[in-house]
């Protein structure tokens, strides 16, 4: 989740929504991304679809059985979508979402055989957002 | 719908699941995509995700409000989010997809604003699916 922390850290230096995201095999970094829908203009482009095609591209297949995948915050339903389709082996997410995360759309937004760890690091997560929304204001 | 059938005749010729997008400002095409999950070995490769983030670029903007997406299957929940993010001002498809569609989850996975027309040209666009899967077998 540190690595997560420090692509989030990379988002907010771009003036984007500090979210970051790195997917591992073992202790491998496979893929990692952070949001960049501002500076690409593509509200596509979140973290964990960064990695994910990232991920994929090292792996050099499309699922991610194998992987576990550290985010800042809890993913949206389109990137809960996204890691379904990759059969992600598990998510462990930092600062919850209540009112952009999947989980109001229940757990089977995600593939039946993905395990879920929330609440990591989720202080330094939070943080980061506060920190990005309070110079919004 | 017709050209977002040739985006999916595209795919079915790539050997990929034949869905095809389109969207458009009134009569004027700004994106098109078709899936390329298997020759990009990228789940996020879908139709709709290509034609957002093509749509998005031909703006200049992240926003779709003025934009209607033609696609030939119902959206699955990824491309749902992205559709939410994008505030689409409306989604036009073919074939239902009760297994995967986005629908199971809900009208709220779209954005409120969203409006939604199904079942345009179903028929062809439910053959070129059938088409491919026959193939498999």
């Amino acid at each position: 989740m540190r690595l997560a922390i420090i692509e989030a850290q990379k988002a907010l230096e771009s003036d984007e929504i500090p979210i970051g995201a790195v997917i591992v095999v073992g202790d491998k970094v496979v893929g990692r991304g952070h949001n960049m829908v501002e500076s690409l203009i593509d509200v596509t482009a979140h973290a964990e679809i960064m990695a994910i095609t990232a991920a994929a591209s090292t792996i050099g297949g499309k699922y991610l059985t194998d992987c576990t995948i550290y985010v800042t915050v809890e993913p949206c339903p389109m990137c809960a979508g996204a890691l379904a389709w990759s059969q992600i082996g598990r998510v462990v997410y930092g600062a919850a979402d209540p009112k952009r995360g999947y989980s109001r759309f229940g757990k089977e937004m995600l593939h039946p055989r993905t395990e879920v760890v929330s609440g990591v690091l989720s202080a330094e997560c939070e943080e980061l957002m506060n920190a990005f929304f309070a110079k919004l204001r």
